[in-house]
């Protein structure tokens, strides 16, 4: 008697469960038709928001919106974030096996962004209901410091594939410069290591957008004659803007939006 | 007897979805084990090989990957996939609440792509394995004369609202110019009207990709003193290029892509 209950208390979380993905439950009683329409609808909207996210369309949201909070953290933390950023790495290694061509004279170059482009900052916004709550400069900078982010998965392994291809790699963050000692210390606790700068932000930037910024010190490697054959980021800030390169790969990051 | 097997039936079926889903029944038998296993791994797939699409970062497809035909097809037929439009249209509207200011002199203008955006190609797609078979002119062709597309959710409201905010509509399309009457009466066919310009490919224009004639189309509106506001395009190349607008917008696309 006992175990039969358990089964059928089970079989309902899961009916529960299904009912709210897929909304097919629609002959059941008209208490849980209620509950599984606003958990489809709840789920489309988030889903939406998401790909809107990703897409550009939906631009500087201060924080992630409040009913989306725990399908953000659950997104962030899931295989299929780390199946995307395996598929968008991907792209990169067939990118260069077929249309990158090695310069033969040192100049030929790649850039990766810092923040959930090579270290993850999850950890950080998992304290901070998943970017459901205002940003704050100064609590952020203090979690750097810790120098104890993890890599995003893929990213260690595509970094080095980069650079043994003979790219050299740049590595272009809107961190301020001060943040450069833990930045390269958790850069390489992870097992970053061999790039030919790490650019960061010099107070007199600050007054300028992330992707001013950032376009205007790519535009001095192509002074220095570098060619820039492709960028790694996880903004859209970090990919546009006047100087950009051959191939841009935008990874998924629906915590923050940076201008 | 017969109706608790129908209820363990009923079990198995819902399990299975369930795990195929979210994979968390690794504790079940190890047949059950591998099933799951591949099912979540195809939907992960599909799933990630959509959002580097939409990203950007998977280009020059030929097909959608035959593993992914049904996921494919189950999304552009969705609740989602109207649910994806609807933001994207709703973020339009917000822009132009906040940002546009009419100019007063009937040079404000916004661009419309056809295929995807204001005519849907579903029904087409879904006739050739939803994007899964290689792309034939001549069939596309033969199906957009019946000029018998649906409308895509959401987007008949974004063109009228648009063009009552005293915006000129502009519709920029690949589209050759031998199907003009067929375009035109289709699109009035399921609502849109009061457009200022329809414009097609002449023949000459048919070896230049699809991104650099639009550029060139929306060039020409610029020199005739029009104010870009956007453009809604359901394909990257329909959005980029040396002349664009001040706020674009992407719908959703897998079905194909477009250079």
């Amino acid at each position: 008697m006992m175990r039969t209950r358990a089964v059928f208390l089970f079989l309902g979380f899961y009916i529960g469960l299904v009912a709210g993905d897929w909304n097919i439950l629609g002959f059941m009683g008209s208490k849980r038709e209620e509950d599984t329409a606003v958990a489809a609808g709840r789920k489309n909207y988030c889903e939406s928001w998401r790909m809107n996210v990703e897409l550009n369309n939906i631009r500087g949201f201060e924080v992630v919106p409040d009913e989306c909070v725990d399908y953000v953290g659950r997104y962030v933390t899931s295989t299929q974030y780390e199946v995307d950023v395996q598929l968008a790495a991907e792209e990169v290694i067939l990118f260069l096996a077929h249309t990158f061509q090695l310069g033969g004279d040192g100049k030929d170059a790649w850039v990766f962004d810092v923040n959930d482009v090579l270290l993850s900052t999850v950890p950080y916004f998992k304290q901070r209901q998943f970017g459901g709550m205002k940003r704050n400069a100064s609590a952020f900078e203090a979690w750097v410091k810790e120098a104890d982010a993890p890599a995003v998965a893929h990213m260690v392994h595509l970094f080095h594939h980069i650079r043994t291809q003979g790219l050299k790699v740049f590595i272009l963050s809107s961190r301020a410069d001060y943040l450069r000692e833990a930045t390269v210390d958790n850069l390489i606790n992870v097992g970053y290591h061999g790039w030919t700068e790490l650019i960061l932000r010099s107070p007199e930037d600050n007054y300028s957008s992330a992707e001013t910024y950032k376009a205007a010190e790519r535009e001095k490697l192509v002074h220095e004659g570098y060619r820039l054959w492709g960028i790694v980021g996880s903004q859209w800030s970090s990919l546009g803007g006047y100087t950009t390169a051959r191939r841009i790969i935008k990874l998924p990051n629906p915590l923050y939006y940076e201008y």
